[in-house]
């Protein structure tokens, strides 16, 4: 009942880098399990966002080694009642608070397991109010690294918090989708996949708009259109984007930075 | 005479992450030693800030496996006539300059052992009169995680520069303290710690004002008064800390950023 | 015909570290070599600043041992005509865009060979338009890392794009050299090299003028001077900085921070 191995261990946290937060969680782990190979994917989710930490972790997980250990703690209900849980999922394991921010990155895998962290034997001692990262979910994350089985850390469940991302939705004319995330290049990732498209409106040619921004088709690569104009594209990811050949999109929807997730991006025809 | 090892060597530091300078130190350490095991404790220590710095580093060194080499490098007197020191404490070994970078996380070791970095045969030659972090640090971090005794590298010193933190004081009431550090979700963390609270204030339920702040008693969780409610509570490290619940302490002391750290935090009883 | 490896793969890009990009791409090259040692040089390069991200491997990349793979994505021309490259120089190898990223960190290598990256056999399937550095540049770094030979990515060039730093030129009673970066601590890093100034002015005493910075003389230490005066001096990689001691020589220019990097460093002398 071993299982699949890599020693990675990846984390994923709100916890920023000025702190001690996140040293004091890689020195618990490599206390545990010396041999761990520790990645950071994030630290930078803005405190407290669950849905952009779970949407960072889905995106990056798989591209690991089988056998990986993902750890993910953005977590302002530590301290209560919020249960803790490891996770195995398409041969990855996954750590972190039952509040959603595994779901995306596990949701679709066939071999789902999902165990609550009752086994206090694997935490670390005494057990702080404020800071699972180091005295739970660091040490269960180097203990599965180091080849506990995931069940010997507590029960199965079946009630996981499910947090789903809203897909778009059909229109008279096409689909009205929206705005997840604004990356570092101004960027702006949408919950429009392209088989969305394809059975919709690629063939068609359709008008995409997002505040400010209409552009006509989907582009396969940024040179395709004059520098500082704007164009969509299906992103590396599966997504559709809106971006701006060698310039910032999110610069070009007329709304200030926090209004732009969750904008509406419609595609429709038009004469 | 062989030091315990666990080829681990952490870095401290005030160079941020987007000039050369980490990547510079990691490459002379690889260099020397290609097997240490390099972990970033953080570089986002504002410029000179060694009383930061120093904190941080004691926050998170012990919990590393013994044998960790631990570099600070915060260093606003390179080039002068401070010393670059080396120490051993509590199983672990330090390296850094003279400025009371290291002081904190080494002052309470019973085996403390501080030696003055005399021995030029471990620098990178020729050693920058700007960049000790390059030249002198990272090599003899390199060096010591590889094995070289501590006493190869200077003779011992008994007068480390000493940079001790103030407590909080005795008042007709109860206690004033201070605010040291604000963390990225806003909690505001104090001199405070919870023996000096038991012994005066605790079990009369006192009340703790800071700036615009004022709570009652100290709660175990955050999720013990309702959202956007402060509160006081003892922090993972076992200081007093003043938080709001889901929100962020920093933005209700009626002070601006640079005005918050040494703010006073008065524990009394009142009618 | 095998490369001198030493496992290490470090990491330049413009990708922050809030996205999931960088992860993306750790995860790539851990998926094909496992043993893989990661080093971030920096993911802070502002966006699509080539000339910076440049200048920051060509300061770091030699530091490391020989048989390091460095890998650089800063691609604002991705998905377009542009050719992906790999080189050796000086023991060391380099993967990134053919957009002049890599040419400071290679120009002068004795041995230098560039290829093309044309075997799409090491590539990541299906190869996205937007994102090489996750579907070509990741998993051929760790190809390379690995021990492919560079030979078996493609064939050799010889016009790979050629990214000249100018340097400083001779005024009629000295030199005129620019800004080219300004670092956290808001040193002024110029164009001028020590041995520029050996041959025309050190020996003169010059006076040194940057905006509304005036400074005598070369120092050998920031402590040289008081607290919070200017002065010059060789930083450690060979080249004239301007600095405050203990203070920001950035803010004492009369410029706003986007000007300040290219503007004019002046050396005379005068009466």
């Amino acid at each position: 009942m071993t299982e699949k191995r890599s020693g990675i261990v990846t984390l994923t946290t709100d916890f920023g880098l000025r702190d001690p937060y996140v040293a004091a969680m890689k020195g618990v782990i490599l206390s545990i399990f010396p041999r761990a190979l520790l990645v950071d994917v994030t630290h930078q989710v803005p405190p407290g966002d669950i849905r952009e930490a779970a949407d960072t972790l889905a995106r990056a997980a798989l591209l690991y080694p089988p056998g990986t250990v993902h750890t993910a703690v953005v977590d302002p209900g530590v301290g209560g009642d919020r249960r803790a849980l490891a996770a195995k999922a398409d041969g990855h394991v996954f750590v972190g608070p039952d509040n959603g921010v595994l779901w995306p990155a596990i949701r679709n895998a066939p071999d789902l397991r999902v165990v609550h962290l009752e086994n206090d034997a694997f935490f670390r001692k005494p057990v702080s109010r404020t800071f699972h990262g180091r005295d739970v979910f660091a040490p269960v994350a180097a203990h599965l690294a180091a080849g506990t089985p995931l069940d010997a850390l507590g029960n199965g469940i079946s009630d996981p918090i499910r947090l789903e991302a809203e897909g778009p939705e059909r229109s008279t004319d096409g689909l009205v989708g929206a705005i997840t995330r604004v990356d570092r290049f101004g960027n702006l990732i949408t919950n429009i996949r392209a088989g969305d498209l394809d059975s919709v409106a690629r063939v068609r040619n359709p008008v995409i708009r997002a505040g400010d921004i209409r552009v006509r088709g989907v582009r396969s690569c940024y040179e395709e259109v004059p520098r500082n104009e704007p164009l969509a594209i299906i992103g590396s990811d599966g997504f559709l984007e809106l971006s701006v050949n060698r310039g910032r999109a999110s610069d070009r929807m007329g709304l200030k930075g926090e209004g732009i997730v969750g904008a509406k991006v419609r595609i429709g025809f038009e004469a």
